[in-house]
């Protein structure tokens, strides 16, 4: 089914926002069948308005339509969209006296500019909001109906989930089922080569979305057992490389293993400067197996708090195997815990040598009974191979616990 | 001068990317005296483009087009524009060559699908590529000038900057001078209590961007010595809160600031998990005065590491002003530095009472001659909380620095 979007606000157009609404509508209408086909971004006014409703093309069977529906004088959505689709707004006494209690909870005098968030449409519908003042709304005319929604993310979000997408997902009567698989460490040729061979339903699409922490894949059928065989399929061939599906972040899934063996970690960084730890400790409830990390940026926080030997540091430098080694070591005796997990690298944008470049990279990992260390070579930027490290040394850990 | 915006590409109608590049421009053009009235964000086929371009509003002086400029059968934005504009595309020896030189330097043999980035317009302009393959196309008729360019940020930028914003100005002979002005510590309203009784010239425009970290202020005026005068009147005002201009990070103009004073500094973190570290090691050469970090996690690693008192530690909980203190104590000696910072806190979402609610953190500072604790109540959220209390920390850490 196609769908059209307007967002509306000077802050999209003149920079001052990034229109995120727009790729989370993008993506959450395909998994009801539906796609955007035409998107416009207008200033908030009148004019700007009436004129993207004029130009909707034919096709279009739904426009969706966020921004200005708050209290001020630059939310003119419902005014415009009242008179466009001849509809003659009453007030909601019943809304206005909750949203005076509401207020009043909060210990604030309501503002009368509020005033006008109780009017609802005569003839048109109401789209519920249960975390903000401003309530949606649904018209229909001849060719298309639309839903204007706020531009707060979270309350447009609300409105998409709970009202506007089983609206859609009834009308277009295409059942879309999507799935993102989650991939580090794995180049997007490499994975393509990989999964090729089993890529045969026509029913199936695949979009590969490469970034500096892995390769997202993104795969839709129609039909919900083709792509579950072929997740069946493929998700063993790439388990070294696989880590999550959907949103979830390559820290929580390793929170979940470490909880699950019953380990405890400790971090001993020096080119990733506390990165790691940082992401460990986005994880609710990461101190249960997270006991802390020494961010060790100079030789001798490396010697004297990592038991970093002085000859491994003069012998082979900071950054080498032998110190990567004795740094996750280190680590994991002083801090008395089951794992150690370190690094060691070049950051940039200066520092390298045609020996040790920029981005070059090493990761080690101790346990009573294993240690190893990891070369990486990575790129010029400071801030991306910061990143890059951090997301590999998750991996390595990810994929020690399986062992 | 009126500015028209066409984005481009299915990734970005199907949610796959979100458009950074449509709010950058949107901010760029403004120092140039443009503004974007009219964006579209259309789908890579010919009709979808054809369609934008009927629509373009008659008073646009100016079209800005990202995206399509690439080698693969998606990127069809020439094709499309030769015949829009009646233009002859030539093949471009000389370009070729160059093209085939540069991938052969790097290894790779040029694939054939790259001979359409080598065609040149006979009577359109090319936009330079220093470091890409795409160049760009400038094309005229007698309603607007128009300029493609690629939809890789970094080369659109380099377009933007170097060719097609230097002609904007030329013919928009409006001089707009454009400030960003970055704030930490201080509400929104307050900022603009304190700003309100200057802001007199009707010359002078102001947005307040708030975000988690902090209030900026995009502060514009036509006329260079209304803006001077007004920043030298208001900043004095806001000194404690007032860490930046334009994009700079807290974090880089610490690092200057610690240069300056020839200081060395160490973080003892518990809440915050590593996060102000990694911020701090973000900034080239912190490895200068940043020596390095323990993330306490645990009460033993803090006992052990940091020389907590296990007395403070029992008498008044781990998050709390005593052991905040210590812990900045504890590391400033343990490492042996000018300054120690530190946090502790109940980042959540659990792990909150009555008495520390969740978002509750204290954040220490230790000199030889200088101990203080300050206090906050964040959100319920794990992630800003973090956020936040490192912003506030190196907020803390600046206002020291200037004593």
């Amino acid at each position: 089914m196609k769908i059209g979007l307007i967002t509306i606000g000077a802050e999209l157009l003149n920079g001052t926002r990034t229109d995120t609404n727009a790729s989370w509508i993008g993506k959450s209408v395909i998994s009801v069948g539906g796609s955007i086909h035409w998107h416009m971004t207008v200033n908030d006014t009148n004019e700007s308005i009436v004129n993207s409703l004029n130009q909707v093309p034919e096709d279009i069977d739904i426009i969706l339509c966020t921004g200005g529906l708050g209290p001020t004088h630059d939310d003119i959505t419902p005014t415009v969209l009242y008179t466009y689709f001849n509809d003659n707004p009453l007030f909601d006494d019943k809304y206005w006296s909750l949203l005076t209690s509401r207020f009043k909870s909060r210990g604030i005098d309501i503002p009368e500019s509020n005033k006008n968030q109780a009017m609802k449409p005569e003839k048109g519908k109401i789209i519920p909001n249960s975390i903000g003042s401003a309530r949606g709304l649904h018209f229909k005319n001849n060719n298309y109906q639309i839903f204007a929604m706020p531009g707060v993310p979270s309350e447009m979000k609300l409105m998409m989930n709970d009202y506007i997408l089983p609206i859609i997902k009834k009308i277009s009567k295409i059942e879309n089922h999507v799935k993102l698989i989650r991939t580090t460490g794995i180049m997007e040729s490499a994975l393509y080569e990989i999964i090729k061979p089993y890529f045969r339903s026509k029913d199936l699409s695949i979009a590969f979305l490469p970034s500096y922490t892995g390769v997202d894949l993104r795969i839709s059928s129609h039909t919900n057992n083709i792509l579950v065989s072929f997740l069946d399929v493929i998700i063993p061939l790439i388990d070294k490389y696989y880590y999550a599906q959907d949103e979830i972040e390559l820290e929580d899934v390793l929170g979940a293993a470490i909880i699950n063996k019953n380990k405890t970690i400790s971090t001993a960084e020096s080119c990733t400067g506390g990165l790691i730890s940082d992401r460990l400790t986005n994880t609710p409830n990461s101190s249960s197996y997270f006991k802390g990390g020494i961010v060790a940026y100079s030789n001798l926080v490396k010697i004297n708090l990592l038991n970093v030997k002085k000859e491994t540091l003069n012998k082979n430098g900071a950054v080498s195997k032998e110190v990567a080694l004795e740094m996750a070591e280190g680590v994991r005796k002083h801090l008395n815990v089951d794992i150690g997990l370190s690094t060691t690298g070049i950051a940039g944008p200066g520092g390298g040598s045609k020996e040790k470049p920029t981005g070059l990279v090493y990761i080690g990992l101790s346990t009573t009974s294993y240690n190893k260390v990891y070369k990486f070579n990575f790129t010029k930027n400071r801030k991306i191979n910061k990143l890059m490290t951090s997301q590999a040394a998750l991996n390595i850990l990810r994929n020690y616990l399986k062992i």
